[in-house]
């Protein structure tokens, strides 16, 4: 499953860059080639943009002018980012021949970086749903085992990035959208604190959970694209003690888990002390708020054409438009509660590690698990840092049964830099 | 239908106190005299507390403690207002035999302004309703004929200061229920700006639109005790044109309103220019927020006791139960729409001018009128009001068929001032 960007970091690639060693233009012909249509990563690709973003890039270098550490490098965006001139088509019958006009906040952001688009990545039909394979464009599959679900929703980016395709994608994240495919396709993932990338251009699926989100082969990586499309850093990272690591980090119980990847994951932190979150309340808040916000997005088009929708996307979206109003009420009370709990939970710890996802990737058209229900699973143990709007890393962690298995680590707010410090040294002592 | 209180304004009543012409506890004693049991005005009535009451009264003004313009009055509180150590029915068989423990933050109030409390008025069930004829305690009567509705959720508020039993009482106002029952009844009635009295201590329908207000035979006593609950006016008033002695006034066009009703309150402002708002979309913004967070209130009530409901409150409660979350996330983003039109429009006008209710009042029992159905007719000119959070104060405007109407005035947060200078003028010019 190698491709031309398998275990290469932006900082080596960028090496090779200003030594003069490669070119913009040949990382993005890496790219193309390394495009497998059978793993259905792409929507859309752009090879003339692409082509021509390249040799700009190429000649902004030779004439001395570098936008860092983006610059030149081929990336993804998810198809629900609009990214101008090209289709943005949500997955979805409803979008077909949509082309975008302008470009979305975070784009903008990627292009004065220098960074150069390839092509939109295949995301789950309008986000919503985490398994990967409901799309007008049919499943994206998982490098790792072909009859397996790649996660998502944003499925094609983590494809992408895991086959080596790109170094780098967008994503988004309403309840683990960006989580749950690196998890299952084995590489990191970065949700940021809610608001801190804005969704302008972005398609709404929930707009108060809704966050854009970076997927890289490591969490350097992910930590260099997420810096740079919203600047520095913290002026001082919290320090970190030499006895511990990681920061003073607590294991978070998962409800329902399969054993072997709870060990797997669990192993990394051997000596974290186990904590408690009401992960049953947090998915009540969460299924209330993500519902209620995806109906009223998509109420017209469920009433006028609900044909073009896929019928489990219909049928959840039907669900969602049953969501009493009450339930919401309760939910954004009950939202507060939780921010207090977990923040004094925070006060005691510096980082929460857990595993990022219950199982590991199920095959394609799957509903149901071992574990149960298919679609409450896939976002058990990553909605509650979407509800919290807290930062949230996964990192790979090893396998189990052969399948990639991820690390999940939360952080405060505005500590980012501690989260990407415990994700590097994690890495580290794994290696 | 003349009470102890009929005719007389709190100024009167406090020159007769401070003059020694009459005591506190004559004034309970008045009052006291003068409820007709009939009207059903009162859920529970407190000789003991009052007379107790009035005597400390007369015992402080005697000794030179004067307390301000609420000193000695008596006063009646809604049965959703918590008076500790007497009963808070709710007017619902759930609340029987529940006596409060401590005063709500509105009561404190009253009791440091010395007034003193003769007894808890009744309530509409739960205060969710307009009508006012709903209720374990059976219908409140309207003194202006006996048979009609005295306007809800306030209802014994309103008909114990308009039968002259009380000068004063404290209601609530979720979608108009100090303002229906002041406007069928023929007093005034106010609505503070939303928050500026605080509702610790009151039962709540609605958490979002709920209010504390209060009722009276003027709108001079309405400011009175508004100041009273809340400190001094802000320090410089608007300025008020000569030429237009209520300030500049628009007339908003009721969308369905009975003729004689609207050119009894159209003769107040033949100048005013008409301007219009969406009444229409203002009540879908209303009802999905009102159901949301009353069925959030009473949801395992609902489940584990609805025999112990009105049949009416159960059936709007299962409505509301089923009132869907999109719509309310749409009627919160609508409302921050609205709030911006209606804002414009109080660029251009310092007072809205409408009539408070479309009709006057209906038939006890009645749940439709030649207008269309009672529920949404009742709030359809005071709920826009609760949902912008906007001051808004009801006065007697002469009579249509013989029953009282009331005229609207509407202004901005922080220009009450002007709200009741426009009101007096408005009552000077009348009489």
């Amino acid at each position: 499953m190698g491709g031309f960007f398998t275990g290469r970091t932006l900082a080596a690639i960028g090496d090779d860059l200003r030594a003069g060693r490669e070119s913009s233009r040949e990382l993005v012909a890496g790219a193309l080639e390394s495009v497998d249509p059978d793993l259905n990563a792409f929507a859309t690709l752009d090879p003339g943009g692409a082509e021509a973003a390249a040799r700009w890039a190429d000649e902004e270098l030779a004439s001395g002018i570098d936008r860092g550490p983006l610059h030149g490098v081929p990336v993804a965006v998810k198809d629900i980012i609009d990214v101008a001139g090209l289709p943005t088509g949500m997955g979805s019958a409803h979008f077909a021949g949509h082309i975008a006009e302008t470009d979305a906040v975070c784009v903008t952001r990627l292009r004065d970086a220098g960074a150069v688009i390839v092509g939109k990545t295949g995301t789950q039909e309008f986000a919503f749903g985490g398994t990967g394979d409901v799309s007008v464009n049919g499943p994206v599959r998982n490098p790792h085992d072909r009859n397996r679900m790649s996660g998502g929703s944003s499925s094609g980016s983590a494809v992408a990035v895991a086959a080596g395709m790109v170094p780098l994608a967008l994503g988004t994240d309403t309840g683990g959208s960006v989580r749950i495919p690196s998890a299952f396709c084995g590489i990191a993932g970065f949700k940021p604190a809610h608001g801190v990338i804005l969704t302008e251009g972005v398609f709404p699926l929930s707009r108060s959970l809704d966050h854009v989100g970076v997927l890289a082969g490591t969490a350097a990586d992910c930590r260099i694209a997420y810096r740079t499309l919203t600047g520095p850093a913290e002026a001082v990272p919290s320090p970190v003690d030499e006895a511990a690591p990681y920061g003073r980090v607590a294991w978070i119980e998962p409800p329902a888990v399969d054993p072997e990847v709870e060990r797997t994951v669990r192993a990394l932190f051997p000596d974290a002390p186990a904590e408690r979150i009401d992960f049953a309340g947090l998915r009540q808040v969460f299924i209330a708020i993500e519902f209620s916000e995806a109906h009223d997005v998509h109420a017209e088009r469920v009433a006028e054409a609900p044909g073009l929708y896929q019928p489990a996307t219909l049928g959840r979206l039907a669900d969602a438009g049953r969501m009493p109003g009450w339930r919401l009420v309760r939910a954004l009370r009950d939202r507060d509660r939780y921010a207090r709990e977990v923040a004094a939970l925070l006060d005691r710890y510096d980082l929460l590690a857990m595993p990022t996802m219950p199982i590991t990737a199920p095959e394609i058209g799957a509903t149901e698990v071992a574990l149960g229900p298919l679609t409450a699973l896939l976002v058990s143990l990553t909605s509650p840092w979407n509800v919290l709007g807290l930062p949230a890393l996964t990192v790979p962690a090893g396998t189990a049964g052969g399948l990639p298995v991820g690390a999940q680590l939360v952080g405060r707010r505005g500590a980012e830099s501690l989260l990407f410090d415990a994700a590097e040294r994690l890495a580290g002592g794994q290696r």
